[in-house]
């Protein structure tokens, strides 16, 4: 392991958290809040430390996949406490945990909250919130390739270790290029958003933080009833901007450079887009006797869809009690998740295809066993090596998620609560149901179970390895 | 597909069915009860119709692993379809399905029942309930392979289709007498239980019924209260021959040709004694509050651990008022089941614990991804076909965990039952939590979500990929 590229790194992070606290603090001098102080002194804090921490420069370039990965959970970490401390200085949080457990919310793009009463938070608060959806949803790394000059051949390891999905596509060769594009597209679409917001009447403050939470796939709002108390119109905006921000991103780098056709071919982005039509017919098929009409069951229908299966996490009305069916098709997009490039969470499809092929292959396996079979996707033949990462993914998940449920029982929840709180953040969701259910809040659980849970948003967003190897003896030898 | 030797087994299947009842005839005739005609009746039916369907020889023997799965799959079909008519024609059933539940239940060894009161049965009734589980436990077609002498190199293929694990190996050369050994083995053991119940008080009826729900990991009782109201002695013989009957029978072939040492380090074993010592340690600790003293705690969380990681199912008290906790480890405990070659049922031992290898082989590839690695299992490296075989087994098992729980969600129970039903006819355990807890039963549920659950108890015995066999449609191809 190498140390000191490790530690610059984290500098760097810093630096750019001070960049981000820049902007509450714009919100707090707009709006005459005193919170706003704490941000300006976390904000030096980072910038000191910042600084300090670059004067000797690393000794050795040496940089390999396992950097890569620590470098990554290491720069979640520290945004997750240095984020966390204005949020617990401005009084408005009871402890620190829940001030950390909030900001990991809000970077993992989760959206769970320990908030009883988001309404009674000040503006430079609900502001930085949404505003760690945003920084999340692309990642910090990334953001960090796109801008500085990095030299060196460890732009791939980290952006690598940061993005989602089985593989990572540099849609033009060079990385810092790739980051870039990625942001210029993710910056437009946000800002059509807000755009589109404003239109249909939100204030700015609202259209501005919403679209941070769904461009993110996050789920913060800024009000206790979530999206359920704007015009249809507003909710038809963010129903279809979440739709838009759970599609990989090299679907809109292909009509970027005008190639619609290949874009219209995405695989990942069919089977999505399949999968959400499906589901939403079903629903709304289940649902429609609880409301006035089939359109507005289709309206509320696609909206929870489209916020369950992006991970964002906003709710137009309490899910909880639609019927089981409805409720058990939720529960498995939660775990299915969005594209894999996109800011979305959870399995991602293009795994859960691939995985759906892998069974289909076996069958004709064991039908023809001396037929040679290959597993096609996205127009090519997928590689030994992803197919074997995707099988321990898996399974690497279904480890994590039972430890983890299995260590928030002992607050002794009802078992659809513990079950839906560990799918709701190991796939950085928010919302579960029963006690985590859209019309409640995380603030159930003590302690020690915020804790475990903190550890499965960060899991989640990074897709689980990064985060276990920081326990893995082996990582931490001097090379 | 070869069907005329599809047919042939199917047909020495019937033959083996007639002798199987003529068990419960004699019950009946001992106890004088008229619902015994109902199995003279079917048995004689079963006679007729396999001899007549034997009189055309097989016009080909060519006979691959697709015939094995298939001719596996239609024979626990016909077992099931038959099994279920003396049931029905007792009139102690409410309706076919119900009767047609219940004997699948009880040759997949779940034990799931759909009946409120069981005390009301007749003993011919309650005898076969039980000898199905006995029947189901090693497997029809290996007895039928350890008796007849089927030539041909298929005994292989129909031992593999219908032994659970990863891997079938032969203890001896011969598949023949590898079947004859296994059910010498059986048989001692079972014999070996019924003696001891003997001893402590049980009568002689109740003493073979409960032995033979241990011996195959089933879990029919014939009181209401399970095994709840017998002796302590009694509870603690089943708790030993239910941890002894989920232990790999090559345990007991090492140790019968005098291998102690190698059985002793049989990997599988280890594992699989030290999660039920754990298990029993933790739950133990948690519940004590509840119990009189620290021994009695200790005696009923050993034997609703060794009932649920057997996936036997008996129960002395209701676990389901246990704490959050410990209901969650008797969940994980249901999925993972009992070791590769035994009678039990779930995931197997075996699979999860080389799943676990692979996360961890996993780490060490992204530390070093040029050195090579391994997955030693048994003292053997694990050839990359049973790797394959495993995640894939574990993808198909979540895949048909979801599509189940999901159309069984269309009763509109609540979450915990609908999830802990599929997990305890998938892993062929029978009690789950909630409404379908140890004092409930599974006449909660619809007629269509019985043949869904059905359709989950064989799938969970024969191991997904059979039963998945039936439904491709390039099985039934003719080569």
């Amino acid at each position: 392991m190498n140390y000191s590229i490790i530690r610059y790194i984290l500098c760097r992070v810093l630096e750019f958290q001070a960049m981000f606290l820049a902007l509450p603090c714009l919100v707090a001098v707009i709006y005459g809040e005193k919170e706003g102080f704490a941000y300006f002194a976390v904000l030096f804090g980072c910038l000191a430390l910042g600084a300090a921490g670059k004067l000797k420069k690393p000794k050795s370039t040496v940089f390999y996949a396992r950097e890569g990965f620590v470098a990554v959970s290491l720069s979640w970490i520290v945004l997750s406490i240095t984020g966390a401390l204005p949020l617990f200085l401005s009084g408005e949080f009871s402890s620190y945990t829940d001030a950390l457990f909030e900001t990991i919310s809000g970077l993992t793009t989760t959206g769970a909250s320990i908030l009883t009463d988001v309404e009674a938070l000040s503006n430079c608060n609900l502001f930085w919130r949404s505003f760690t959806h945003w920084i999340g949803g692309m990642g910090v790394l990334v953001l960090i390739l796109a801008i500085l000059p990095l030299a060196g051949g460890y732009n791939m390891y980290l952006m690598r270790a940061e993005s989602p999905g089985p593989t990572v596509g540099k849609l033009v060769p060079r990385v810092k290029h790739t980051a870039r594009i990625l942001y210029e597209m993710y910056i437009f679409m946000t800002v059509l958003q807000i755009i589109l917001l404003l239109i249909t009447g939100m204030s700015l403050f609202e259209s501005m933080t919403l679209s941070f939470g769904t461009a993110g796939t996050g789920g913060f709002g800024v009000l206790n009833s979530s999206i359920g108390s704007y015009s249809i119109a507003s909710q038809a905006v963010i129903t279809i901007f979440m739709i838009l921000f759970g599609i990989n991103f090299n679907v809109y780098y292909l009509l970027w450079v005008r190639k619609p056709m290949q874009a219209f071919r995405h695989e990942e982005m069919r089977c999505y887009l399949g999968i959400i039509l499906t589901a939403v017919l079903l629903i709304t098929i289940n649902i429609q006797g609880g409301f006035r009409s089939l359109l507005e069951a289709f309206h509320h229908a696609a909206f929870q869809v489209a916020s369950i299966i992006t991970t964002t996490g906003y709710s137009t009305v309490d899910f909880d009690l639609w019927p089981e069916f409805s409720k058990f098709i939720l529960v498995m997009l939660m775990l299915v998740g969005a594209c894999a490039g996109s800011t979305g969470g959870g399995i991602k499809v293009s795994r859960v295809v691939i995985m759906l092929k892998l069974v289909k292959n076996e069958l004709s396996y064991l039908i023809h066993p001396k037929r040679v079979r290959q597993i096609h996707f996205e127009q090519h033949v997928v590689n030994k090596d992803v197919l074997r990462s995707i099988s321990v993914f898996f399974i690497a998940y279904a480890v994590i998620y039972g430890i983890s449920a299995l260590l928030i029982t002992l607050d002794n929840l009802d078992f659809t609560t513990n079950f839906t709180a560990v799918a709701a953040t190991l796939n950085n969701i928010g919302p579960g149901l029963s006690q985590v259910g859209p019309a409640m809040n995380f603030s159930v659980f003590s302690q020690p179970a915020k804790y475990v849970l903190m550890f499965d948003m960060l899991a989640g967003r990074l897709e689980l390895f990064p985060l276990l190897l920081l326990f893995t003896p082996s990582t931490w030898k001097r090379s």
